[in-house]
């Protein structure tokens, strides 16, 4: 039988970070490609124990369990959120499929489609993906090192109505980037003057470099504690692990309740092992200390990188060092297509994400997202040696 | 902020099912409401060990996953479909958070809004919710004790020119019905003849109370290895636990890769941990014993539960005995309305689900689902009681 397809399924780029993994696929390849935390610092045996205790709680814990997700891990988060200067109660908490979810939910109960969404340039690729998935109109705001720049926001706000402002403010997918605080105040000033409200997905906040540094979330900025303009989302896949999925959104709570309502229908819960792990976890396992190492070993890693970049003297390629996440983002020589270069790296066995996926309208072809936090050590020094040899070669041949 | 919802969202009533458990927390509620599978039953100490055997296979274990799901469940699904005449392979398939999900998935990739699904009348509630969430327009098919009356489904097929029949063959929810062979074959010559997809729901195929008897699929009858236009889902939650939230999706194979896509958009992938315990499980586990006990055992409930109803005498409360599943789909004296019954049922402490919920258009209201998996013995008993007083009591009012 042919099947037709649904418009936004059909206008739904495959990733390209998926193409290149299944490109990748049995070979040795060293990857700066995947968004994939670093497998030996799970906290596995904590993990495991946490995992365990969840069974000798009896055969109730296998049974089905609220669409809003486990309420003591719910009022847990909530205590934590409440560290960041976040107040807000369980009944305005809902939790994810990782944060990926939140997104999607935030997507179908806020959105008509045809819906203009308001993004960094560049942002995540799977909001892009996401928001086409829901068939609205994706609309890139001029940024720079600091965030979204504001003049063009305030432009685009008249020019569009746009219903909602996407946003990573905190080591910003692809770019590492983190908003200035005058940018962050800017932006609640401008959604609040045009209603709109702002999807804040603070997924890498908690891994920064500097263990002293503070970047206020724009929930914790906003300070209303029945939750105002600002919906946040976040993910234990960074902190703790991604096989377990578990994220949350939180935030005004007829839209959590609505959020609520679309779950239902969409996948009736997330995992209850998961959920119930991760709350044995975070009552027995010291996750802040955790979350500490895993920051510190990313800033290391972070720092390698780059210093194996400088060495090898590449002309014309530039980054802005990131004071967290798990990115960094490289502008390319002017005119040089970073999808052409990942074809000759891919021979050279080491794969990276061409920048121009991460565009919702015309890309900057010239840019790469490196991922600093799977590969360490000589893996990484083999992997930016063979980055740069492809870079030489494909510039020698231009 | 003053929050505007999508229209899908708005359209959702949230489920009958829902507000009842709400309306019972923190009560001592005799419950035939939800469709829980009994939790005494699940295989806590397998489950335990096949969660423990994940962790000693290392760190990857919980790392990122493929949209698709973990490969050797698939495997391991495609040898249980073939010993129930289901010739696939893993490419065909896509692991699910829930059978649920699948029905969402396929709606997403296969419909338009205002596209038109037909279903059977009445039919599975959370199917009417995913497909409102779609904006799709719901047409129920006359339908009789065997399944889908053919003659009405030939007369909507020409005047709305569906895009997707949704149903469930053996043991519906609601009615615990199973469609009859020749309408089974009915429907798929219908469906071939307008090139209409089939979506067939199998949550409830295995909780079959005679061992020996044989209901094919209409994946099976279609015998399409290709995939044909049958795609069908089923799920591990009445079969091991809810709580791992694993479901499947299955046909062919391009609508499958269109359902990665929009998976990798809503949710990135399922729970690995859920999948990879659910292999090891498959492995070192009995389950097709297991499912044998629980079909048993479920059998012997839904017989205590016919005779406590007939203990009772209650005129006018007539059932068709179901051959499996969890629900004995009940209908009151003409007139009832299931919903006032069920205000009054819940004064004396037991709940049940109102008959009109599961209806696309107009309900027939003197109808009710009770669910006689998850209570046994003497509280089943004390519940039907109870059950029976709140229909005498509302009757004699009447």
């Amino acid at each position: 039988m042919d099947y037709r397809f649904s418009r936004n399924v059909e206008r739904l780029q495959s990733s390209a970070v998926r193409d290149i993994l299944k490109l990748t696929q049995g070979k040795e390849m060293i990857s700066f490609a995947g968004g994939l935390p670093a497998e030996e610092l799970f906290p596995l045996e904590a993990i495991r124990e946490a995992a365990d205790r969840v069974f000798t709680t009896g055969n109730g814990s296998l049974q089905y369990g609220l669409t809003e997700g486990y309420l003591p891990l719910r009022e847990q988060i909530c205590k934590r959120m409440l560290q960041k200067g976040m107040n807000i109660q369980p009944e305005q908490m809902i939790i994810t499929t990782g944060s990926q979810q939140a997104i999607d939910l935030i997507a179908r109960v806020l959105l008509e489609p045809g819906d203009v969404v308001l993004v960094e340039n560049p942002t995540y690729l799977a909001s892009l993906q996401v928001f086409n998935l829901s068939g609205l109109r994706v609309i890139p705001v001029a940024s720079d090192k600091d965030g979204m720049i504001m003049e063009d926001l305030q432009r685009l706000m008249k020019q569009h109505q746009p219903r909602l402002v996407y946003v990573v403010p905190t080591f910003g997918n692809p770019t590492g980037r983190v908003w200035s605080l005058e940018r962050r105040l800017g932006l609640l000033e401008i959604c609040h003057q045009h209603g709109v409200a702002i999807l804040e997905d603070d997924p890498y906040g908690d891994i920064k470099f500097d263990a002293t540094a503070i970047y206020p979330t724009l929930y914790s900025l906003e300070g209303n504690s029945e939750g105002g303009c600002v919906l946040y989302t976040s993910t234990f896949s960074k902190t703790v692990a991604p096989a377990l999925r578990t994220g949350w959104a939180m935030g005004n709570q007829k839209v959590i309740q609505m959020m609520a309502k679309a779950k239902q229908a969409a996948d009736l819960h997330s995992s209850s092992l998961d959920q119930q792990t991760l709350s044995h976890l975070l009552e027995h396992f010291a996750l802040d200390a955790h979350i500490r190492t895993i920051a510190d070993a990313y800033g290391e890693r972070m720092q390698h990188m780059q210093a194996l970049l400088c060495q090898q003297n590449l002309r014309d390629v530039t980054w802005v060092e990131p004071k967290g996440g798990m990115f960094l983002w490289v502008e390319l020589p002017e005119g040089l297509d970073a999808e052409a270069l990942l074809r000759c790296a891919v021979t050279k066995n080491v794969a990276f994400v061409p920048g121009a996926a991460f565009y919702a309208e015309e890309p900057q072809r010239n840019t790469a997202r490196l991922n600093f936090t799977y590969t360490q050590g000589e893996r990484m020094a083999l992997g930016i040696k063979g980055f740069a040899e492809a870079l030489n070669e494909f510039l020698a041949r231009c």
